[in-house]
């Protein structure tokens, strides 16, 4: 569900539908730019550090980002 | 003003002061765990690669972050 390699290009190709909240143990959030016209946001699993792409317009999606934010 | 290595502690000593939100190529949101009570939140600027830690209590920092997800 992720294109490796360098960033010279989209790297999110499907986007995770279940809500996987609990488990992430970090999440990234890149800018759409001239690599890419979407904003693309990459969680990574904990234990088994997989990558999974998040849809930036899936409620659930914003909750997890505004729940990391909230807490101290 | 960031440690590198394992991320078995907390990655960020000092946090950036100063509004950097147009030249953020990605944003790492981890969230507080066993290895670091605290939420972290590092910026990698374009064209240097420098990675800085933002404050998450910050509003510049929310509102960059906001931005980020605002957009398609």
């Amino acid at each position: 569900k992720i294109s490796l390699g360098v960033e010279l290009h989209c790297r999110c190709i499907q986007t995770e539908r279940k809500p996987i909240g609990r488990h992430i143990e970090k999440v990234e959030l890149i800018p759409a730019s001239s690599h890419c016209e979407e904003t693309e946001i990459i969680a990574t699993l904990k234990r088994t550090g997989q990558e999974v792409c998040l849809d930036p317009e899936a409620p659930w999606v914003k909750k997890v980002i505004q729940r990391i934010l909230s807490k101290k």
